[in-house]
């Protein structure tokens, strides 16, 4: 499955720095970074569990935001969002 | 057509950090942030023109980059990237 993962880490604090790091430090395992806090993942979804259960335990739920898309063709196209929804409500719009 | 916009302007200037502003309000005008720096927006092709061809005339192409994901079903899934690739080198994953 080809996954899209960006991410907003709130790095006012040393720990925050630390946060963003080992965020990206487990998404360079599994795909490219593109930007600086987007990258692209081809995985299989056991792949796209642990990813996501990794960056789970990572990071703080209430200050820090991950987003997946989920592009594959043959998988339902949705994002799953990890932390903080941000202020702005998002509608369904992936969900296609 | 439904498209994420993800950026990253390189603020180490004070016209930079301009850039990055004017991004982000070109941005708002047509979708809904939902991160920092990551926009999803529900658009017509036309918009869609006007949106990147405001954003290329805003940046820096030697220093920033911006990224389109067209997502529609009935769209072509397609990445269009305007200014910097990066450095690591992007396959085509996302032309699915």
């Amino acid at each position: 499955m080809y996954i899209l993962v960006t991410y907003d880490v709130d790095t006012t604090s040393k720990e925050g720095a630390r946060r963003l790091r080992c965020v990206a430090k487990a998404c360079i395992d599994y795909g490219q970074r593109v930007q600086n806090s987007v990258f692209e993942c081809e995985v299989t979804e056991a792949q796209y569990c642990l990813l996501r259960g990794r960056i789970k335990d990572i990071i703080d739920m209430s200050r820090d935001s991950v987003r997946f898309y989920i592009l594959s063709k043959n998988e339902n196209r949705r994002v799953e969002v990890i932390g903080v929804e941000t202020a702005y409500k998002v509608n369904n719009a992936f969900i296609v």
